[in-house]
């Protein structure tokens, strides 16, 4: 069997271990060396190049139906749990806590759990929600399992690596949010990115008051295509007498949209955390704006434009 | 009809122009955001994703022919050439004179001749080799009309912007290399990059002599596929003893591929410029080598091995 592998960057480092477990048992194996987010950024175009059989995607679970053969291997990770202890210190004075944790350390939700039930704290843990198909799990779009249970929580705690997955809940919450990092031993409440995030979002809103040409961003990954999206901003755009295009690609690459000069400012549908995570990255007078942003954006402007009139 | 539109780097500050020029004519207009580095690397997974009738692709001639509906539009550029004048100087004593230039300027070569004989010169201008598809014309990977008139002449020039296209000419020929630039109204010999160039390669060679696990780089461009090329490789690194993989993409990012950290060294069968221009975008310690490249390893390899036994 022809078998395309694809890992999340962090996986990558054990592609040829797994390639070479396939290819013993008779498989013509490749390996997809193209960046990955997520279960929404499937290999398929490069697996029917190849005319693989099989897509085997590691690290995600199924994110919705696609017409490929697709494998999901999923990718536990056993992080450390000493760091608990410490963080109890931290959340003194808070009864009820909410967890969240991602894919990986899924599998130790139940233990977490216990441990924070032991000492004294009401657990809290919220359902399945939209793309994230377990209790307690949240991914970089869909932190439905963290907002949901806001108001029944006196603090959060994410468990896991890095910041990209806890900025997320952080920023669809209202309560103090503790970052607790296994492997890096590292501590931290991240409520300051809350205030931070939500002042970026008001800048790139206010920088963008006089652009008057939009690039509209629709991705072509399984997961992130929003077509549907991407024309009815535009034509909201264009009924605000000013100019919109779209502007198609797999991976969005920052300098090929800078080389695109014409353009004032750019909106995004594709993955919601490119408006959040990359929102800067064209340039920072060019700002990449979400929907909603992009909303808030023609009402002011609409505003503006009665009382100058 | 449904169209999208790619443009080269260069070009892509023209992309909302030409767009509401077909949004006007009725049709419905998309543009490819994705870097784009010639024909050979057309948006075709791009187009079929979003369901285009056509892809319009501007500033590059055919490359070959496809399985998708492509309309090649030509882009001349008018240069200015008042600076031939100033080329002179730097022409004493050649006599015989060959010019290359990129698709953008090929309409000013005729012009071009006509000036240098007038000034004394023998001009000389090699026939349309391989992708190349015009007299005098190079690409970045197709430099056949440069190097199969090396014998005849006692210098060359470049006519055109950049150091991308005449770096490949300079390194596949050997006699001075004149490169005139008339928008950047500069002149300057870039003989020095042919032997750096040629120390660069030697220097990869030598870093990957302890290297065990190779992969190998196989686009899924139009152009630059060749799973033959790589299969070949494969097999060849495999019979000496060592580890290879094929590693799958379409453009390639290097902060992936540095992030599958069990390569000791990466082989290219895409772009032949990546071995040339992005050899050390991976690592300093973790080259990509050109076929060629790995074949003059593998001896050394194996010579090295008699010696040692």
């Amino acid at each position: 069997m022809r078998i395309l592998l694809q890992f999340p960057e962090g996986l990558k480092q054990k592609a040829l271990e797994h390639a070479k477990i396939l290819e013993k048992e008779g498989n013509e194996v490749f390996i997809s060396a193209s960046p990955t987010f997520g279960a929404c950024d499937l290999a398929i175009d490069e697996a029917r190049s190849i005319k693989a059989d099989k897509l085997v995607h590691f690290g995600h679970a199924e994110f919705h139906h696609v017409d490929f053969n697709v494998e999901y291997v999923p990718y536990s990770i056993d992080a450390p749990t000493g760091i608990l202890a410490d963080s109890l210190d931290y959340l003194k004075g808070y009864e009820r806590i909410g967890i969240v944790t991602t894919i990986q350390h899924i599998h130790q939700l139940g233990e977490l759990s216990d441990f924070y039930s032991r000492n004294g704290k009401k657990v809290v843990i919220g359902k399945p929600y939209g793309f994230a198909k377990r209790k307690g799990q949240i991914l970089g779009c869909d932190i439905g399992s963290a907002a949901t249970i806001d108001r029944e929580v006196d603090a959060f705690i994410y468990f896991g690596g890095g910041i990209f997955h806890p900025l997320g809940a952080v920023i669809a919450t209202t309560k103090p949010f503790l970052v607790v990092e296994p492997f890096a031993n590292r501590i931290e409440f991240i409520d300051h990115l809350r205030e931070r995030q939500r002042g970026r979002s008001r800048g790139k809103v206010l920088s963008s008051m006089d652009a008057r040409r939009f690039g509209i961003l629709v991705s072509t990954k399984n997961g992130q295509h929003n077509m549907a999206l991407g024309k009815l901003i535009k034509k909201k755009i264009e009924s605000s007498g000013l100019d919109a295009q779209i502007l198609v690609a797999n991976t969005f690459d920052f300098i090929s949209i800078w080389n695109m000069m014409e353009f004032d400012a750019f909106v995004n549908t594709a993955c919601p955390r490119i408006a959040v995570d990359d929102s800067d990255r064209v340039s920072a007078s060019k700002p990449i704006l979400s929907a909603n942003e992009l909303m808030d954006l023609l009402s002011m402007k609409a505003e503006l434009s009665k009382v100058r009139n």
